[in-house]
């Protein structure tokens, strides 16, 4: 189901027919507005913005390695599924196409409007807007462009990482081909309607992470690594609803690959209490650690290849993802 | 591309045209041939049959546990890749249908003229053909059979191994759901093509095979097991054009998971000489042992689920598959 525009919204629920030039400012979606602020720098963590549409990993190679990473990818569907590809070389498109309805230019608007707009779900009105005040501002942007539509970047050489950047306009070449990997956010958002609340949400943190000993299966020049996977505490009577919810959530890593104290063990976790990356999690009085794969792998993927990989290679940086177009109803599709 | 039938070949190559009657007897292809000897148990293990045929290995399930079972493979693809499924309780037909392209009915043909029809490949003439020799015998048969036409099943309750058959016609209910899965034997076609040998068609052995450490991902019912890898020695030198040659062929199982001693040791293999299954492979001076996923890990599988799994689960019988219609030609289009 495509996204309802906003503005559609406003016109059922104000009754207020509003003119072409306000209609055409108002195609902005929650998604596209917080890739434009995104663009401008406005945000660092894209958690908790435009909920409802699927967010991104992203990983940038130079492209003759980029059928050895699809075929990774193939391979190791759990901790790097992957939602879109875009062309050689080509910055502003996603195959398949409705990952990122690519639009040549996109409607300008002040950051407090974007804002607000990218705390709307798909089918939402933004909280507190009427559409008939809107600026009147009508000048237009480039549209998408995966090198400055995420908050935060990184950059590699040789499987090390080198720089932490807010673009990538000049690392960008000819070749390079952009994957993006689905994310745990999207299956968050199952939890939490299935009444679940997450640890790392009250508490504010980062959710924590942790290297295990399951062998990401090899593809070409990538080999030698391990899954990282993400954690989240429920209670052990929970486990199995906690299964159940995250089952369809296949192109997001879907449901968990371990859980309980025994199963930490078994993937080679010794101290849930230090997480490798990200925060670590309270653990209360009857509950066990649940574990998931992570989109974080492919930059562990990247550095186990080391010098086996030559040229510039980027990533999101963790936590700063892309929001894409595809939203929670179109993963039954993307399930195939 | 679709298997030439073999009288067209036979026209080709001896000019002689042939009457309606026999051209209809002689529409059986290698595939059909081989599946028809296993129906009437003349075949015992389909190694080296119906060359250039992709072989599947077999898994029945009551129909409550296909969903479950599905995403497992859709998670696990380098174990288990699936070629087709069954529509729920019919054994006569496999989606997508080019995996086994159903007719109605088979013409039928003697033992001694199936066998020859089975040693050949898609575009092949049988050897020592000749296409006015044949009988003139025109009844037919009933068409595919997935409950006859593998030359042995083995039946499991409850995770255990119950009983091995010649057929499942018994068995199976209105309920059950088959799960064809990629086999070895096509990539082995490739390695050959390549100029390789395999050590267990010099002795004439079975390939050895091991349990592993790596996990198989959770789905549903189906959790708690490893990995069952096979085992094939190659020089050290060779090892990258080894995983080459085998990497196109990702629905059956693709490129090596694991190679070299110190691979070996990872994946938890302490003994090579020792393995699991099948029989042992003689490592030569120079050589390393590369591992493959293997799809005897659905068997375990199921044992892993042990009573989870409430109902009568079938396979095949390792080494005895069922001869599909799809092609080493097909497999471009298979990956998707």
């Amino acid at each position: 189901m495509a996204p309802s525009r906003v503005v559609e919204s406003g016109q059922d629920a104000t009754g207020v027919s509003v003119n072409e030039k306000q209609q055409k400012q108002q195609q902005l979606t929650p998604a596209q507005a917080t890739r434009l602020l995104a663009r401008r720098n406005k945000i660092t963590s894209t958690a908790g913005l435009a909920p409802g549409y699927l967010q991104a990993n992203l990983l940038v190679l130079p492209g003759e390695y980029a059928s050895h990473f699809a075929d990774l990818c193939a391979r190791n569907p759990v901790p790097c599924p992957i939602l879109g590809i875009t062309p050689r070389g080509d910055p502003h498109q996603i195959i398949p196409g409705d990952c990122i309805r690519e639009v040549d230019s996109l409607t300008e608007a002040g950051d407090e409007e974007l804002l607000k707009l990218a705390k709307t779900s798909p089918n939402g009105v933004p909280s507190g807007s009427d559409s008939t005040e809107t600026t009147e501002e009508t000048s237009t942007v480039p549209g998408f462009d995966i090198r400055t539509d995420i908050p935060s970047y990184k950059v590699f050489h040789g499987g090390k990482h080198v720089s932490t950047q807010r673009d990538i306009l000049s690392e960008w070449g000819p070749s390079h081909v952009g994957f993006l990997i689905g994310c745990s956010y999207s299956f968050e958002d199952g939890l939490l309607a299935a009444g679940f609340s997450l640890r790392h949400h009250e508490q504010g943190t980062i959710v924590p992470m942790y290297k295990t000993n399951i062998p990401v299966l090899p593809a070409g020049v990538f080999h030698g690594s391990k899954f990282i996977v993400s954690m989240r505490p429920f209670r052990a009577e929970d486990v199995e609803k906690v299964r159940e919810v995250t089952r369809p959530y296949l192109p997001t890593h879907g449901e968990p690959v371990a859980w309980g104290w025994e199963g930490a063990k078994e993937i080679g976790i010794r101290d849930v209490d230090s997480p490798d990356f990200g925060d670590r999690a309270e653990m209360k009085e009857g509950e066990v650690p649940v574990f998931w794969g992570c989109g974080v792998t492919p930059q562990m993927i990247v550095e186990a290849a080391g010098s086996r990989v030559e040229g510039v290679v980027m990533s999101h940086d963790p936590g700063h993802m892309l929001i894409t177009d595809l939203t929670v109803e179109d993963l039954a599709r993307l399930r195939k």
